[in-house]
């Protein structure tokens, strides 16, 4: 099987979960339309797929973990909903189909991503895991998310669309925060919740310093998509940031030196799981690889 | 000490941790003066103060229970931020202040109502309390505030807007998910955390039915307060409902049916209290009273 194969079964067990896990909860069913509608337009489950690969590599059942996965997906959704509202990015398409707003309305769209939030939140509480555990992976998750993270990091990128001067280090923080805390925090989460399962402190560790080292890649490798263009970027459309006057990686550093820099962080990260053997660490492995191989 | 008196003394120390907690997280200065400027712009602080108070009367101490006291706070600012928008209630004032957008802009607002839900759940993790517990209460918040709760019940309340025939029951239904779900988790989650100084299930019941019955009864109260006039009203300016076509208790079962349905709610909720004694105890069964009060 490919690295894109494995993915996809992987992701297909979060796929089935995420189809299924909000229709008991006794939503409103406007709401409930709009949440799925976002929840089920595809994407390729990363950060659910790392939480599940990591926690079952060392130690944990993949059910055990799965209601905490698909909480990262309901986060991510979340967040490309309000994205995509007028007063932020006011993009009527995501992934070929038409935004929450358009397709509902924005008061919907609104609601539906405060919903997934909250939800997302209540999801990771079903983690069977030690509570103490749950408790430190629901911490990590609301740091990452939140407003020193996640949503810190839309607020620093607006303030830096347009402004001259950006520099290399403020971009990587920028970057780290809008996007990169999330995966990290994916990786690092899946071995917190293994620690029931046997997981050590240096498994955790090396979760999270995987996790940031391909969330860097990641992102390089998009704002290099971004010049070179290529349909397997994270969906945003080809040349959009360098329109907008964004700072990017290629426009810092050069487009070589970018592609280098990615090729050393997932080298890095491919490093890292020396200690592990069996089909997750390959998978880990390949993903990391995958990564950078899109722009070679 | 009146029980207004009272309350205020116990606001006071959430006023004062709310005023702190989210300086130290690393976050982006304009997100933070946004979140800020909501979060500490005055209010009752009642959700929280029952959050204290339940937990004390039931042997908790109180510093073990702030940082989850105030989470209910910033989820309560979150969804004002939210409602206030444009696409939602479109109001320009809040507190007699220019809401959350008009003061800064709709992209901050989105983004800042973000940030204080994804923190409330962070605040929510650092509850000095057994960790099965704090998990529990984790699970509660995100039910009461989710799209089961306060998110759908604003969507159900939107959807009766002008809409004739909204039976009393429905009205109820939708209250108790709108407002109703995060007075009771209050009550509920204060109760919860206390488990680990000795409070029992009976002890959890009951303060969750007590939540119920203040909800209701806070509920009915503001909406006779809206026909009769009060400045002690939840804040919502006076006739606002009747403007806008909306049913309510006094439209549909009278004025001094409301007033009497209030009271009984508040009787209620008092006999529960009779296991109980002590300033806690007092303090809540003033508070209760005070709620039908305002229309007498």
């Amino acid at each position: 099987m490919t690295v894109k194969e494995k993915l996809a079964v992987h992701a297909a067990d979060v796929e089935k979960y995420l189809g299924e896990c909000l229709d008991d909860l006794s939503i409103p069913e406007g709401l409930l339309e709009s949440m799925k509608y976002s929840l089920m337009a595809g994407g390729k489950r990363l950060r659910p797929v790392l939480v599940l690969v990591w926690a079952q590599m060392l130690g944990a059942k993949k059910e055990a973990v799965l209601p905490f996965a698909a909480s990262l997906e309901m986060i991510h959704t979340y967040s490309l909903i309000h994205d995509d509202l007028p007063a932020m990015d006011d993009d009527d398409l995501r992934r070929g189909k038409p935004s929450n707003h358009k397709k509902f309305d924005e008061a919907t769209a609104i609601l539906a991503g405060d919903g997934l939030l909250t939800e997302a939140f209540g999801f990771m509480t079903k983690a069977d895991a030690p509570p103490a555990d749950v408790v430190e992976a629901i911490a990590l998750m609301a740091k990452s998310a939140g407003s020193a993270g996640m949503v810190g990091g839309q607020v620093v990128d607006v303030s830096y669309t347009g402004r001259d001067g950006v520099t290399l280090e403020e971009l990587r923080v920028m970057h780290s925060m809008k996007t990169g805390a999330l995966i990290l925090s994916a990786c690092k989460s899946g071995a917190i919740l293994a620690k029931g399962a046997g997981a050590t402190a240096d498994d955790v560790r090396r979760a999270e310093e995987y996790g940031r080292l391909i969330g860097v890649a990641f992102q390089i490798v998009d704002d290099v998509l971004d010049v070179v263009g290529d349909e397997a970027s994270l969906g945003k459309p080809v040349g959009s940031d360098e329109e907008m006057g964004k700072s990017t990686y290629p426009t810092l550093i050069g487009l070589e030196e970018s592609k280098e820099l990615a090729r050393k962080y997932v080298d890095e990260a491919v490093e890292l799981l020396e200690p592990y053997s069996g089909e997750e660490a390959d998978f880990l492995a390949e993903l990391a690889q995958y990564i950078v191989d899109r722009v070679y």
